[in-house]
């Protein structure tokens, strides 16, 4: 190919790529108290290898023309394997030392969704709401009923043990000591953290990802071991859907992190499509005001928002939140602070 | 007391009660395939008969001048303890012959919320899910963990053989003959049940009931059995706050029954409320819409909504509904058919 062939079909490149449909992909790790301070440049690198990690697979799908499903699948099955953040391995502990994961998933082409709640064997609780989603009549289940669906449909099982991590293990000493429910990554008001266990206590957090793929579908999904110290049997806002995700083509996708009591007594994520799609709020002052209305009864947060244009919103209550996101071919952004 | 002073007497205590201030309360005892033909006089009047009680209940409380969060109680417990529906006593059974229950209750003065989910022991699981509200940090409690909150708490347990009815079990093994999930009130279509049959699978039924009272607070309650031939774990939308359960002052309160599933992908006892106070329409259109929607998605059911005037509003797209509504000291109503 002689110099000018060369440039042409470089050219014809680009032009297909600028001629190519919007994907976009937005992923959160949780909120919480996370500051500069109390985070080593050794976590922070560690975080945002994960992160970057997690878009980069959910990218991944988006940019070879896969749904939208695909890739909140894949990017949160990042986190869930990853033990720094509270989905899947690493998981905090309920009460009575425990490990009881949530997760839900929705399909913003027809609404379909699936969720799952209390599952203490599935080592992805994502792909379990997913095979409830896709492979049953149902979209909640719960308990030892949904662990015995994830092993019928052949999902990968694992040990109890498999999810446990010593820092989280400590975390619910700390809690039991101080008989609260720390939320996502905060240090407790009551007794504050002494140096060092303030980070640890800071590093857990609900995970979540919404996409829109080429073919103009929206998708969310969330996952997490919920609270430390929670009650067994507890369920959050994660797994139930209108409260900590939702997806619809016609308004916007959401995965909510926070306070799941809140949310769940906001129905948060269904009310920030709510108030895109009747009220004609543009998705950040929606978003904003959702997460007003939590504060205003007590819950801390955030969310992640995307919308059809492949626009992303991240708006949250608390000091920080582990998020990143990426759209077409840009540069992916992770950030963690304010 | 001569003539003059009796009439005087009459008429004050008729303005003062013109004076006092509205309180309303709606209830449901499901919907689906109820026809006049279907159902016998002497059933007809059996559940009429439950429908009144229930009704008064809930309405002593409103006139005594107490909270619309105990008149909901009062009205679904009268349901929950009736063998006639399909909550408390005379639940349908899952795939596994076992009685698992669901509840949830919502506060519309502040978004208070209590919910549980897979319930086998909790003789009255509204007042579980009212527990959960008023004595934990949580809003949500599934199986063994919400059994054993609820005992902790002393609220009444029961064997599970007291949910038991022999006419469920037979609804359970026609089920299974036909492997369905039939729905509120549904004769399946895959195969016409027999006369006779028919109406035993139309008797059962979530129950529910919305409130407002003279405090002006509004607040809604759902129970229910779920399915019959459900998964072992299964949730539906009944517990789930913003599915089956909403209320807030701002708005309108909401209780609803019938395919939990697409109920679930709708968040439609939100969406109703969202309609309201977000798009300004009136409650009988947000609740018609929200309808169409659970609809075009392959769902039936219906819905009761109150507003803080105390004007109902019954929506349903199947044949009939269980349901009555009793306004200040006007005569209650009952009605079955359409």
């Amino acid at each position: 190919m002689n110099r000018i062939a060369a440039v042409l079909a470089a050219a014809s490149a680009l032009g297909g790529q600028a001629a190519q449909p919007p994907f976009a992909i937005v992923i959160h790790g949780g909120s919480g108290t996370i500051t500069r301070t109390s985070l080593t440049p050794e976590r922070e690198s560690a975080y945002r290898s994960v992160l970057a990690e997690a878009l980069e697979a959910g990218r991944r799908v988006l940019a070879g023309g896969g749904a939208s499903l695909d890739a909140v699948t894949a990017a949160v099955k990042v986190m869930e394997d990853s033990p720094l953040f509270n989905a899947g391995k690493g998981s905090v502990f309920t009460s009575e030392g425990t490990n009881e994961m949530d997760a839900s998933i929705m399909d913003g082409k027809d609404r379909r969704a699936g969720a799952v709640a209390g599952v203490t064997t599935v080592r992805n609780p994502i792909e379990a709401a997913r095979a409830v989603m896709e492979q049953s009549r149902h979209v909640f289940l719960a308990g030892k009923g949904a662990e015995r669906f994830a092993a019928e449909k052949g999902l990968a099982t694992a040990d109890p043990s498999y999810f446990r991590t010593d820092e989280r293990w400590r975390q619910l000493e700390r809690a039991k000591e101080r008989d609260a429910l720390p939320m996502d990554h905060d240090a407790p008001k009551s007794k504050p953290a002494k140096s060092g266990q303030r980070d640890e206590d800071e590093k857990f957090g609900t995970v979540g990802a919404v996409a829109l793929d080429q073919a103009g579908n929206l998708a969310a999904a969330t996952s997490t071991g919920g609270i430390t110290n929670k009650r067994f049997g507890r369920v959050g806002d994660s797994p139930v859907i209108g409260a900590g995700t939702w997806a619809e083509n016609e308004s916007v996708a959401v995965s909510a992190t926070g306070t799941g009591e809140m949310f769940l007594r906001g129905a948060t994520a269904h009310d920030i499509a709510a108030l895109v799609k009747y009220k004609g709020l543009p998705p950040q002052r929606a978003a904003d005001e959702a997460l007003a209305k939590v504060a205003a009864i007590g819950g801390r947060g955030g969310v992640i928002v995307l919308d059809r244009t492949g626009d992303a919103v991240f708006s949250f209550t608390t000091e920080g939140m582990y998020r990143g996101y990426a759209k077409g071919a840009a540069r992916a952004e992770i950030h963690i602070f304010r």
